[in-house]
């Protein structure tokens, strides 16, 4: 039988989901289970998007521009200036998803043994990603403490050297929650600088920040703009995360010269998706900020309802919508599974990721779970007298 | 400024649109451009598709199975058994176009340096697949002489080295329109299980086969069964190019476990487009009937046309809908971009596909074009005029 590769091999399996099998059996067994595992918004899809596809009279589904309709890059670029980023569509790749977003960035500014860095806890995919890339991620701790806050530049600088093609963050941060402040941008803006450094800014969450603060991009900084690549996508921002609809944007004609490439070998994006994104574009304000207020009612719930709990400590989220939070447990892996397969609760139990796969140092983050607080707020209260109930009953095993 | 990868330094650009800017002049001039460069057929899509992602009603557009709809995956699994495949639906991931399926099996079988022998010309676009995955081609020439048939095993043992992981076949061709015989589909197996070697067969056009020449799939012999991978997708089936849905389906387990990881990674193939794809399924076979009748009519006048051209040599296709053929002329990339830019027949002129880009082997097939048959018969016979008129002035210069 002939071999499957090496880099096969050593693809991670999705923290994620690997928990899957067992709540599949835990529903079979007539258990009912709140997800708080996946970031699959419970929000509805804008209508103005759902009716778009719809409405669309198509007869012949063909391939689109490789970069994207134009039509959709023109009005991308329109928002993206409203946000203080002055990019025109010549700037922007319409990709399948963030995550072909971030392939295109990896493919287009990494060879094999490159090395790229990122705080951790940060997006599992990430590691999928640079594996496939043939690219080695160097993390640097950030801590629950100061909520995930960016390490020292100094932490950074050790780990700098020739390999380094570029630094990875996520703003806010999937799965801290932590919204990068101005100040911090501009370290990072300098450090990139000063070492001939790309920047991916991975900025899917970006109109999730919370607190009267503001979202600070790296594309606002005229000084990077030779060094900044953003991914983002409408998945989180319009709850469609199955349109599978993203892009990579910069103003360095060289990457985007060269994402194009890897973007005509595939062809095109998505053509139903592309049109409910560019609709999506025409969502009222009244959509965000009756979301933004959800969203911040959920975190004061969950955020306030686990530092109730004995013994957990968390990460207080200013974006996104997820936390870290952790345990009074050593392993969070055997925690997650006793969860699904020997806890239950009236019938009920929760799903939560396990955050070590968040991790990519080894041994890091086993205490601890990222929670999606993706339910409605009252499935949220139940959940969190579940995890505390379920701690109680875990520790006396 | 930071540099981009060496890896995107090597991205091939696509034969097919590098002459796009050419194109877009020639059409803001007032010329009208019969396109035959591009496999974008002008089949109108199955009304069954269009209707169903009208007729959803979604209200969160979330994320599905990363192997696609379960339900989609059993129907396919009874179109593949129809075809004398024995699959079921834990032998398929659905991807986002035949494009990501070849990513899949390149990165679950290959590492970077490993070698993969291809027959040429062959879509030029393996090129970019192979760059992005690290992986180099090692090309065997087919000749028109023969219409492109299988070459000789032995110049495939030839190529036969440690670092020789599969052989990749697209049947029937693109760009060749050659379909393969069960006797060289059987030549090639037993090679590869004397070998250890995959077979990735890109399958996406196995419905366009002519003249009661019946299709023979590599996944149609169970001794072949751990060595075979089948691409597909639903563009060319369906017209459906811009659903941008495909699959990858393999009998070896190990291959699924690994190209799910990767499927993993990118989360979810897109929603909409796979709606559609799942209803394209019951499209009528009267639907394949007409298109059929409708290719094999324009590869008629095609082929018909092309050999009473003084000088041009053609190979003549038994399935897709695209030929090669082989002109008086040096160079069929400076022919194409003067077709666009200097050539006119009464303010009209074609656009065709020089087909170096179609070979890997450098300066081969500098002489030939690709012609996609993909407009109307009346279109076609027009454009051949303007071939024939076309030959004769660039001849003179």
């Amino acid at each position: 039988m002939p071999k499957i590769s090496l880099k096969g091999q050593e693809m991670p399996e999705s923290p994620i989901r690997k928990l899957v099998p067992f709540a599949e059996a835990a529903i079979k067994n007539g258990k009912k289970i709140y997800q708080l595992n996946i970031g699959q918004p419970d929000i509805k899809t804008p209508q103005v998007a759902l009716d778009a596809v719809k409405n669309q009279d198509i007869e012949v589904l063909s391939y689109s521009h490789s970069a994207g309709f134009e039509s959709y890059r023109e009005k991308l670029a329109a928002y993206y200036q409203k946000t203080a980023i002055p990019v025109s569509k010549n700037d922007i790749i319409i990709s399948t998803g963030g995550s072909e977003a971030l392939l295109f960035a990896m493919g287009s500014i990494t060879d094999p043994g490159d090395e790229v860095i990122i705080p951790e806890p940060f997006y599992a995919n990430y590691n999928g990603f640079a594996t496939a890339s043939g690219v080695k991620i160097r993390p640097i701790e950030s801590t629950i403490e100061n909520s995930f806050a960016l390490p020292p530049i100094s932490d950074f600088e050790k780990l700098i050297s020739e390999k380094t093609k570029a630094i990875l963050i996520c703003n806010p941060g999937n799965p801290t929650g932590y919204l990068y402040t101005e100040e911090e941008i501009k370290q990072l803006a300098a450090l990139a600088i000063k070492h001939d450094l790309f920047i991916i800014s991975d900025e899917v969450y970006r109109e999730f920040a919370y607190d009267g603060q503001k979202h600070f991009s790296i594309m606002s900084l005229p000084e990077l703009s030779q060094n900044a690549i953003m991914v983002d996508s409408v998945s989180k921002r319009y709850s469609m995360c199955g349109a599978r609809i993203g892009c990579l944007v910069s103003k360095n004609q060289e990457v985007i010269a060269t994402a194009m490439k890897f973007a005509q070998a595939r062809l095109s994006p998505p053509t139903f998706a592309q049109i409910a994104a560019e609709a999506a574009l025409d969502t009222p304000d009244s959509y965000f900020e009756e979301v933004i207020e959800e969203y911040v009612a959920r975190r004061n719930i969950l955020v306030e309802g686990l530092e109730k709990i004995d013994g957990v400590k968390v990460g207080k989220p200013k974006g996104a919508f997820y936390c870290i939070a952790e345990l009074p447990i050593e392993d969070a892996d055997d925690f997650a599974r006793w969860l699904l397969e020997d806890f239950e609760d009236e019938g009920e139990t929760i799903m939560v990721a396990p955050a070590a796969g968040f991790y990519s140092t080894p041994n890091t983050g086993k205490n601890q779970i990222r929670i999606a607080y993706v339910l409605k707020k009252e499935d949220l209260e139940r959940a969190i007298i579940i995890l505390e109930k379920a701690l109680k009953s875990y520790l006396k095993k």
